[in-house]
């Protein structure tokens, strides 16, 4: 592994530096992310993409895609609420995205809660997703194929460690950089694995940190689609300080959900620089 | 009635130490609610659940139900943003929650805003739920079962004392408990009427207040399905602390919706045992 | 122009008074403001009617407006999260309004994003709404009528100062008062052009603040429909001047969203007559 040779400080270091390049370049350009997010994130997911620098389009229909996909940076599909009514709709746009060129990302929401849902993932994993984020529950589930595990809602019950084999596996077969979210947070594309250890717990008790945070993912991939392994953990890295940050002047999730939003608007070099915990595992 | 025989002091004692037990279960059993809830209320819905311990799943597709349904500990269904594409899902959910024997706890939001409103109302009530809340508007119009009184939106227009008798109606023809929020709340099953005298005015002034508590009743009621009228009593009673508690730190309705929830999550067993203010009526 | 013979200061203080008049009219008559509006915005738009004094809901089902529609005092439709499924309902709540002589508001959130949406917003137009609010490129996009511009997503790449023009043709065309947002905001009936200098920038930075002035609009419009150019730039200047009261304690966009809707709830005569600035041009 190439970045094994680095000392893990140094390493750490120039990742650090990595990621406020990718912020800076997310600042800079403000990437058009289109969104099919499910209901209940997307006042959250629109006001991640905002306060990060990017540029948030909730268009979902598939009616619209064939005009507006073509013109975005990225577009990011999350299946929260799916319904048999918006899936042709995320199958058309994530096809209009790999036609064009456009880096996609998919956040599987509680894969196994149904077979209609675990189907539906599968289908649009074979649509060709730049990165596939989830917790350990979700990324086990679509590795397996198989319906009927244990998994609970869209918490996560497994711990992300327990992941990392099935999100190599996962990676392989997809061709996609996958990210297990959890205390640490993987990423791999199936060879290389990186771990981020940024955050906070109580960031699990806010609703749709998870669906932000894979928005942001499509906002670093945007800016810097060649190394989206990179660009992942940078993004999955930079949410987490803005969390650490927010979670020293929170009282609770929902304060904490406040800081966090103004953490990441405000973050600058030094607070990225100091705090980032990326490392090649 | 049972309990109008004790001293008020002793029996809010002994009602605010079940509202902390119902809390500390909720909080240490992680119910799973499927909640088929408004598009307006699905971010301070799931944030409700997530601060008081429980874990919320906004699915609502009947393709996924299903599969879904028989996992849950509770289901919550709310009309507010009601259309033909989503009833027959909330039918299904129901009809699906009965047969596996979930509780499951209905929010009648706005019941007579039209008789496509008031018609679906009644037929999910047809499919026993174990909870409904209202205001008193929304449960003088179930009761009355006719359209065209005087309801003004989604906003109470009536005094919830008024509609006493209306729930003692409803909840004597329905099979469920019944709850009617306002300044105070009141909760029947046909026979016994219990008071919560908890929260403040201006948690009228944040949308979605009404359909976050139901959700919380369906959480409580997850963990004590027997009990479903002290459930009811004690989640409310809850919600209404938090609100006290917020509005100490509030300087309007948006910090008090984030020091509701904060507080929510953060409340402690004095904090409980000292301000739940439920009796017997 | 009749206020050009005004001392600008003089003006200013006059419409400031009219600002306050109007704030003061939605506290009291509490408008019930049916909105049609995209997912993203109804949790935002719901709080900001409320923190005013009015009171929303949030109906949008084509099966319940012709019993709803005719009870409310303005209808606010907004495409941002438009489909096929809604725009019927859009279009059906619109024709109610009209017939039944309520005031209608629009927002074109995006409008030139796909020939789908823009023929949408042309359609909707075509029913004859009081008010259009948009920023300069929606606005601009609406009077050429011509799909392909360089609309990028929803947020405005045009200065509002361009947009003065194609909002005085677009408002004598369609009979509508326009409104473009931006630094100033512009307000104009073909005739008439009126400015409004409130706000502060980072209210851009928080998802959906032009849909919640645009229900804003459809409040003040609905306690004074026959001035609807007026109240129109009322809503503009005071939900500015609850923004520039917000920013003052604010770190970052998400608490300069809970210090703005906590501030308009607020709002006391002082504040609103020192503060609001606007003045015919």
């Amino acid at each position: 592994m190439e970045d094994g040779e680095q000392g893990e400080g140094e390493g750490e270091g120039e990742w650090a530096s990595k990621a406020w390049a990718h912020l800076s370049s997310v600042r800079s350009l403000s990437p058009l992310i289109q969104c099919i997010t499910n209901f209940v994130s997307m006042d959250l997911t629109a006001n991640t993409l905002l306060s990060a620098g990017a540029s948030p389009a909730m268009l979902h229909s598939s009616t619209e895609s064939p005009d507006f996909t073509p013109q975005v940076h990225a577009l990011y599909i999350n299946v929260g609420t799916l319904s048999d009514a918006w899936l042709p709709a995320m199958i058309a746009a994530a096809e209009l995205a790999t036609k064009f060129n456009k880096p996609w990302i998919l956040d599987p929401v509680a894969a196994a809660a149904s077979r209609f849902r675990l189907k539906a993932c599968l289908d649009l994993i074979s649509l060709k997703p730049s990165v596939i984020r989830g917790n350990a529950s979700e990324i086990i589930a679509l590795a397996d194929a198989s319906f009927g595990s244990s998994t609970k809602g869209v918490d996560s019950s497994h711990d992300s460690t327990d992941a990392v084999e099935a999100a190599k596996s996962l990676a392989s077969s997809s061709g996609a950089v996958v990210a297990v979210s959890g205390a640490v947070d993987f990423i791999t594309d199936g060879n290389r694995v990186l771990g981020a250890r940024n955050g906070v717990p109580m960031m699990q008790k806010i609703t749709a940190t998870g669906c932000a945070v894979t928005a942001l993912i499509a906002a670093f991939v945007a800016i810097d689609p060649s190394h989206a392994l990179e660009a992942t953990a940078s993004a999955l890295a930079v949410f987490g300080v803005a969390g650490e940050i927010g979670m020293e002047m929170a009282r609770g999730p929902a304060s904490l959900r406040m800081h966090l939003i103004d953490s990441l608007h405000g973050l600058d070099q030094t607070a990225v620089i100091s705090r980032v915990k990326i490392s090649a595992l």
